[in-house]
């Protein structure tokens, strides 16, 4: 595959849609980004990286942070998180409480708020601290012993996480928490404030596209669960959108309010495309058209 | 009207049923009370107190306070609570998510816990300190200068509060506190923490049933607002039972799962029951079957 | 009382405010109504009806009928109709399905549209014509023997209600329906198409205000089952405005679309007021604003 | 791929499972049926067909009629249906009313009930006999001239539907319906009624595997287009456990209540997989076994 020659498709698919969409604005410091940037990186099972555009400008990683969240839990212990989260879809908007109420404080998956933020609290539980456990994945994958918290960003989402608290007591209220609520979404609000590139991104989702494989080699965690994070992109990844992306795309996505979309296609590569503007349910406007230029161009599909 | 003969007529039904019902046992300080008590107090519009049985024994007023905290918040800007809360009956279990989610944070009346919430906010805001408002308005009202907060029991309600706290987010998340949500919180749980005994809560319930009247005389809302306070504790006042209340005893009722329940005749008196047992509706069984005899004893309904 | 005089107070107090509203547009017989006519009419226990303005216009009784299939379904077996439906308040807009849906089609009380569709299935089930006896207790209690169903309108309702079938076919779902859906909604949708004159409801809500004693001195049901109608009227007569009426009016009252509402003091007279546009509740604008003006000309309140 | 010895693997994973699980018994013809069957059928894209166990015995196709009803509507005006239905993953269980009347009559996606009768009524619409096209379509995939509707099957479905019915009225109440409920109903229950076997569902389902190619090899719908089936068997093929196939089996799947499974592996091969008794979600136990082995056999999945 002439991924360069790919990317220069995406470019141009891309570039009448940039500043397209809204910017999040529920915090400053994701209000304040420019919306007229946009990047693409593929990294490939093999080792190569390919990219263009803004590709090595840092944003911040928020939800897709989820997928590395929910890879450390089920490396320690794959089997106890699914007692207290479950797999299947949502059917209702990505921080919803009345399914949370209607289930009895158990979400439906690690992808929608309420359950990453059990995974969080699970991580935090299982390794003492959840944000250093991820800070050292990220170093390690990326090969940025820089990488950290924006903890700008962090304070702000901390300050403005009236839901995200309404969340995690209800869920206590239902004994769905290991860790005292402000600890667990401290934790939470962190792991969401990674300061992240395209090219880091995509090196980090070799992770989920080579099942569970590092990049010194060594297996995080055994093939079998590494599908539940590509087959939970697929069905719950992009908010309310999944069946839209399942369509457009067909590779399993994950993105995140700060404009980022991670998709991979199993075995082969890991795309990180990147452009602040949102659509109404949350998915950059850019990274949407771009990652469907992708499969256009490459012919990559898992349907 | 012979109210002792009444009350001896209360007496006899009663008996029967003492120690019935299970005791609310979410926090210590209420599953230790001994369930085989019972009293009961009637206070006339005229001055007279009548009694029998434990009516001088405290119990924690739970959430008969949100009487009389509407009450206080009524006496100062009565229209503007409206805005923040609703006046109907909630078709929904008493501390429920969904319907406030549905609702887009505004309660659907002040005597659910969320409506209380509310309240309490509000109160707190127009005087700087609910609990020191409502314990100058018991004090006045009762004539027991000592009368204050259970300090124990509102300790253990702020720790087990992990639902009340999800339900001050969600409201915060939509705008409706004024308040930092763990303050009006804190100030909640002591309020619903008053220690009070059944003389003093039917004298204290004059005031709902003289239309806002207080003890010295002089007049603490419009009798149009206090309308509010009986309109609301027959729609509203007994959690998911109003319906069965409304036919069984046929006048306003407030109840709380310290097991005392506050019932009104407009213009007549004030009665207040104690039973610690509760119904599986949050609803003292010896309170409810009382006053049942009470309202057949007298002739009394407001139907 | 100068029932004379309080209804010269009513009509300065309406007049203003006729015209105003929407009238019911859901079926052509309800949306051709003039809407600038309006009439109140006042019925004693003692045998007086006093009126003025459109007293002897006939309308279509909707919703107000569920009052009295109620009665004649209690009248007969009082006890079986409670474990088909509930007489709780409903926190849902006055046809909604979620409720019905979470509560395992069990309406919440006999006056949203899924208990009253019940109590029309017990009617018919009972009667073997649920029809035929609500129009003999029509024309006995108003002693017009041509009272009767305006079957343009019944017919209409039969085509244009969908929902009711939703509603009708999901209880039947969960086993709360005695006879064919189509046959009790043909009974149902008939006996909302009564045409009633504002005296005639007057005349008829005496059986309510008298507590179960028609107008030949007999009795239809007891004292104590009456007193069901009256506590459902308050709770729940006025569909999502419930608490708003008890505050505003202080009566129990029960409205329907075709304008009217029927207030009932009880053991004292029963009003019948009617004008054809709504509020955005579906109460009649006129209806709600007489009856506030009568219940401040006379004092009267339940609260 | 050997897929005689694959099929021999899963005869021997599913063997000790064979008669596990229930039933379905809310019809008759469904509950009469011999729950100690099992077969399974492949169809490859080459055209060869294996096979093994009750490969020949005719079953209810159920809700997997509502992969090829979904075809046949897209084949003809694509674009129109998903006006009328979104292609979202529902958080409710399969027939649930709730998401629907909080959704405004628009299903979550074409494989739950309310989606499916929308996609029938459409293609009844379209066509003026939807039973009828499917039957075209079924005899022209799998070869087999007498296949056809079970009409004691169809005619206990239409008898039991009254839940199906309740869906139908309150889309029809939202505008949602085309035709006439009943008459939509009539050919939707024919559809879900179909005799089909294993052998042939594998056959016929090399549709959905040949991304819209007919068996004549002319295509009846877009490359593009078809990848809707797949996506949503992926999202929503198996009711409320859609992510648990995705990691048990990650391939893409659509379950009937008849017993059957059709699964697809994209551009290879097609599986059939029956046994009739389900588990609580309602999807074959065995089947769901089965297709397991089958994919740890021959290491397909689209993850």
């Amino acid at each position: 595959m002439d991924y360069q020659n790919v990317i220069g498709q995406v470019m141009s698919a891309a570039a009448p849609h940039i500043g397209e969409g809204a910017v999040a604005d529920y915090i400053p410091g994701l209000a304040a980004v420019d919306p007229k940037q946009f990047g693409i990186a593929v990294a490939t099972a093999e080792g190569q990286v390919y990219g263009d555009g803004d590709v090595g400008v840092p944003f911040a990683i928020e939800s897709i942070s989820k997928v590395f969240a929910l890879a450390l839990v089920l490396s320690r212990k794959g089997t106890v998180i699914w007692d207290r989260v479950r797999r299947e879809p949502s059917g209702m908007p990505f921080n919803d409480l009345i399914e949370l109420e209607l289930e009895r404080g158990i979400p439906r998956n690690p992808y929608i708020n309420p359950g990453a933020i059990v995974v969080a609290d699970q991580l935090l539980f299982d390794t003492g601290d959840a944000v250093a456990a991820l800070r050292d994945l990220f170093r390690a994958e990326t090969g940025n012993r820089a990488l950290d918290v924006d903890s700008v960003i962090a304070e702000s989402e901390l300050r403005s996480g009236e839901r995200n608290r309404a969340i995690g007591y209800l869920m206590s209220s239902f004994g769905n928490m290991r860790n005292p609520v402000e600890l667990a979404l401290d934790h939470y609000f962190r792991q969401c404030s990674f300061d992240i590139t395209c090219t880091e991104l995509a090196k980090a989702g070799l992770l989920v596209a080579r099942h569970g494989l590092r990049a010194d080699g060594s297996r995080l965690l055994e093939r079998a669960d590494a599908r539940h994070l590509t087959a939970l992109m697929t069905t719950c990844g992009t908010y309310d959108a999944a069946g839209e992306f399942a369509y457009r795309v067909g590779l399993p996505c994950k993105s995140g309010v700060g404009g980022a979309i991670l998709a991979v296609v199993p075995d082969r590569c890991s795309i990180a495309v990147w452009g602040p503007g949102l659509d109404p349910k949350g998915n950059s406007v850019t990274g949407g058209v771009a990652l469907e230029a992708f499969a256009r161009a490459t012919g990559f599909s898992v349907f």
